[in-house]
């Protein structure tokens, strides 16, 4: 499927869009139905599900939604918070996680993104640290990996896929002690690369001096499962999860990242999940539309 | 040197606060003098000096008020910013960088910590990207190398130790395009030791997982020439510049952390450098007791 996107110096040229994905959280004033239809209308491939648009649509209603639009299902964001120190936590944890994985098998979809929580001592994601709270993320990390080994064969079973999310060291105390792709691909080693993956979210891992040689590690390891892409905006907004933009507006080098990825063999779908207020507040269509011509200058151009 | 710091319990214990040294910036209101004495009467070791509060002073005037009060000069805040792609924002660094050298050389102190610089894109600290600026991450790192290896003789004639200091990944931007302690020692290794070092600043690396193995990696390769201690607050302050704060008062693992810091050798002064408004708006004298009692309950011990 081929798509039309305006060139900035005002040519016009034909890029295939097919490999890019629209994650809903971009579009988060959409419901699935309608995000799946601008994505479509626009020539996309892909759509990257959270899951309370799912949730709102009904998982089966939500993947016939998807597919009688010919489109695939690139992700669905998220499982994880799994770093609870405490049994009523973990079994909490656990449980959610299974639904996710049952949710994921549902909708068509093998890579289930895993953003793996924080500290804790975190009451509430961007809160303050609780007084006396526990704050030791070596043990955090652990954690993750015992929590990752219980849903491994459920997820298997499922023919789902745990794709673990380095998240920004700017999230690590309170949404991710996963904080660099190698690490992830440390924690992946013990599980085969269909039942454990990563993913490579530019505006996570940009500014990290071992991307390129893990970003290569991860594609002899098979293990990329998605590639994401927004830019990291400066100044952060009040609320800094809504600090991303669109490819170009910020300090991300999307041609080099890109070429990593696509050197390294990666050829699924590229998605694009920003957080933006100004963008949320845009019409769907138009924020397609802008995605779309990023896309095709800056990132399907070295892929 | 000993002081008394009250321990939260109520009950007093007499601390030994002869490696605790304070930041110039964490007592910004301040001017050198002002900041000399109220350290000098808290019994604490030594001072950290930015550049502009020794300026304002007179470079020898201020060595003579710091060692009048009995004290020491930790370090000297900051050179960097290198990594400017022009030849004449080139030279002006290396020259701003000579002059750091000798005023370094001059306070007495070995350590120069370096800033290195964000990315060209990067119109101001903080501010958004310019529009098809350079945002080429990889050459920006290695035009700092470039640098460090053009002062680093300049420095050694000086008996002046260039310190790198990686910066919490949230200021690659803008900042430093060293973010990790893996990646200054990695640059570091073409040069002597005594040439070339690095700070841990727990504010910057945290959250690093390769944090305990480049902290021992550091001090058998006896590159550590700071130890800097602060917290991660959340929710970041608009200028996430200042969303530092006391030890305690956030999410970093002190005890952990500085335990890693004493077995890798460091027997040095401890800096608390701390950008925080509420905490500049307070009277000098009260930030150096808050200091001195979380540094004798969350540091101290685990030295």
């Amino acid at each position: 499927m081929t798509s039309t996107a305006t060139i900035p110096d005002g040519a016009t040229s034909v890029t295939d869009l097919s490999r890019l994905s629209l994650n809903t959280a971009t579009t988060k004033a959409l419901t699935l139905a309608e995000a799946v239809e601008v994505a479509a209308e626009a020539g996309l491939g892909a759509v990257g599900l959270w899951r309370d648009r799912v949730a709102e649509a009904g998982v089966e209603n939500a993947a016939k939604i998807v597919a009688d639009a010919g489109l695939r299902v690139s992700s669905l964001c998220r499982g994880g918070f799994l770093t609870a120190a405490d049994e009523s936590g973990q079994s909490e944890a656990l449980g959610d996680n299974r639904a996710a994985i049952v949710e994921a098998a549902t909708l068509g979809t093998s890579e289930l993104i895993m953003v793996v929580g924080g500290l804790p001592a975190a009451s509430t994601p961007g809160g303050p640290a609780q007084l006396d709270g526990d704050k030791d993320i070596v043990a955090a990390r652990t954690r993750v990996a015992n929590r990752i080994a219980e849903l491994a064969p459920f997820a298997a079973e499922h023919g789902v896929r745990l794709v673990l999310e380095p998240l920004h060291p700017i999230f690590a105390a309170d949404r991710a002690v996963l904080s660099t792709l190698g690490q992830c691909l440390d924690l992946a080693t013990e599980f085969p690369p269909e039942q454990v993956g990563v993913v490579v979210d530019t505006y996570h891992v940009w500014w990290d001096p071992a991307l390129r040689d893990q970003i290569a590690r991860a594609g002899r390891e098979n293990r990329i499962a998605s590639y994401q892409v927004c830019d990291w905006i400066l100044p952060l907004a009040a609320d800094p999860l809504l600090s991303r933009g669109f490819m170009g507006d910020g300090y991300i080098d999307f041609p080099t990242i890109t070429r990593w990825v696509s050197e390294a063999g990666y050829t699924g779908d590229v998605e694009v999940e920003i957080f933006n207020q100004e963008i949320w507040n845009a019409p769907g269509a138009q924020t397609v539309a802008t995605m779309a011509e990023r896309y095709s200058r800056l990132v399907h151009p070295y892929l």
